[in-house]
């Protein structure tokens, strides 16, 4: 069962909540405080080819932190690459940033992802997502982990075939 | 305490613990698919003059959904606008993917940041965000939840001294 907490109720809700007074909290001991990452702190990382067909850069953005479970990075797929076959423990989020792209779950066609687009990949699919033959495409993609670092199951490298939706 | 489980050692893991075989889990009766959201067919939304300064766009990304319960949106500050004080329930993720613009941790100084920086805001820690005086800002904001919907608490606006760092 979908379950869509749609971000426009959350609003409206946050909206008619009236404006509360809460204590300012930053002063208590212990307490850990709000974090900037600058851009260019986080090296990029290369795409393994035990997880990858072709040229895949991992711009690391967050990792799961304090009471929050989700992290985020943002992946560059380079023409024709894309990612093994996978399945998330909890799911993934991607949101197409940059490029034309393609994606595919388990015993589906292949689909044609483009910048703006948004995917969700719930628990237990099994899914695989790249770049176009002939244009690279960036996603950012969130995950959210039950264990610590654990948010993909990787499983076999996607054929030629089924990148080309035969 | 400050818990990262760096992206560069989940991967790391990911690459060493090698391709799983897994099975395909798409058939099973029930199962939800892969849902991709198209550019376009999410209504932008006109941020409340009940919790923002000036004219805020909200365009919304993703809602909790199935086993994730984190949420997105991207939030588009024009000069001079920003957030009132708030607190986030579990945390919050900011990803500046354009602009300039400020953020401040009640009882700290302000802070300006940048496209490509990355802001953690831990659970109870009050703050806001919001445009610097004569450029935009856009960022992607991550919440998670406890209570369905519930990803922020509001507070009271910020003084035009208070986000001038006065």
């Amino acid at each position: 069962m979908l379950r869509f907490t749609p971000l426009a109720i959350t609003l409206a809700l946050a909206a008619t909540a009236g404006v509360l007074s809460l204590p300012a909290l930053a002063a208590e001991p212990g307490r850990v405080g709000q974090t900037i990452i600058r851009n260019g702190e986080q090296a990029a990382i290369k795409g393994s080819d035990t997880i990858f067909t072709g040229t895949v850069r991992i711009d690391p953005l967050y990792s799961a932190n304090n009471d929050m479970r989700s992290s985020g990075g943002s992946v560059t797929f380079e023409p024709g690459a894309r990612s093994n076959w996978h399945i998330h423990p909890v799911g993934q989020v991607l949101i197409v940033t940059s490029g034309v792209g393609r994606t595919q779950e388990w015993g589906k066609p292949m689909q044609e992802i483009k910048a703006g687009d948004i995917i969700i990949c719930p628990v237990g699919i099994k899914h695989w997502h790249g770049a176009s033959p002939t244009t690279s495409m960036t996603h950012i993609s969130i995950c959210e982990e039950k264990e610590p670092g654990k948010v993909v199951e990787w499983m076999e490298p996607v054929t030629d075939a089924q990148y080309n939706g035969q």
